[in-house]
């Protein structure tokens, strides 16, 4: 989802390289990054305005959380709130989700979330989907073993795609859900909102999640 | 779905031989039975009513049909209809789905329909639906190398219950639908409706569709 352009933004994620990494070249090393570096670390790519992240973030103190956007007006929002919260195990990464893989280490991340990413309805752009293969790969280049993807979206085309897309990168499926407010499980008692999620939730829209991993090799 | 029990089925199916086999066993010789041996072979898994499977026989009378189910009921209703039509490529097996590699022989498949089938909810009734692996198992066998399973629910729980299972036995996703009558695409186009499927979605309630196929070993 496409922000408003906030002019605000660019000035305030450039003064806290603290918290915020803009378009790293290489590796980081996130145990430097990080108050208590050796806890496990989540990665959420495309955080919009970081409703979901920060929670998260909250309520697990005892887990590293890392937010990537492409947008500086998304990551000047996340860092605007977090700033007010001091969370200590969060960090902003303003960069490109496909290049993952170059941020962080093999094996190095607990999970992965994608939320409501943009679902590039075209074909054309079939490539620019989260879910597809090239993303899946770096993905996988940065999940530990038992590492999942948790994927939520309101799109149905996004997500009948995906589930093709991952099936055929042979993941396999630990939980789907075609209704995820609509249900009454573990998944959901714990489900985290987005900002997005809650509006189009209430709106009726039916919100799919699909939990996965990729088979050892 | 469970028929109403029908008096005038048990005999009728009886009365016909050529048309019906009940509970068979071993490998049947499926040849002999059409009127045209070489067609590709096609099965629907629980035809319930039949509507399904007649309309496919009509549709396509260079594809031979086996139309499978546990109730003597509705194979007598399916047979009935089917003898006004005098189809030459629609056969019935009263039998139960779980054992088809019994009844096919090894790759003499080329498609198997599984068309709204009982959600069995509970989880103790997990290995009577129809996508549980034992089942998967045994269309495994009887598919050709690019056989292929096309599954249609109305139900949420079976069909999410179902990507999962299928996803897990390995099982390679072709086409996702999570609202086939909502829909505009060829499988839409070529769609032929249950009696249950036009009933409920004319009630609104979304069709679910999963075309897959089992991976060469």
């Amino acid at each position: 989802m496409r922000l408003k352009n906030k002019p605000w933004a660019h000035e305030l994620v450039e003064a806290h390289p603290e918290k915020v990494l803009i378009r790293p070249e290489g590796k980081i090393d996130w145990q430097k990054r990080f108050t208590n570096p050796d806890l496990p670390l989540r990665i959420e790519v495309g955080s919009g305005k970081g409703q979901f992240i920060i929670r998260q973030a909250q309520a697990h103190p005892k887990i590293n959380f890392v937010a990537i956007e492409l947008q500086t007006s998304a990551a000047g929002v996340i860092l605007r709130d977090e700033l007010k919260l001091a969370l200590p195990n969060l960090q902003i990464l303003l960069g490109d989700g496909k290049m993952v893989d170059t941020y962080f280490a093999r094996e190095s991340v607990d999970l992965v979330y994608l939320n409501f990413s943009d679902p590039w309805p075209k074909t054309r752009h079939e490539k620019r989907r989260l879910t597809y293969r090239d993303f899946l790969r770096s993905y996988e280049n940065i999940l530990q073993i038992d590492g999942h993807i948790e994927f939520k979206t309101d799109n149905r085309g996004l997500f009948e795609y995906s589930l093709v897309s991952m099936n055929n990168y042979a993941m396999k499926f630990d939980y789907v859900n075609l209704d995820l407010h609509n249900s009454d499980d573990e998944v959901v008692a714990q489900n985290i909102q987005t900002e997005y999620e809650e509006k189009f939730s209430r709106r009726g829209h039916p919100i799919y999640a699909l939990h996965a991993h990729f088979q050892k090799k």
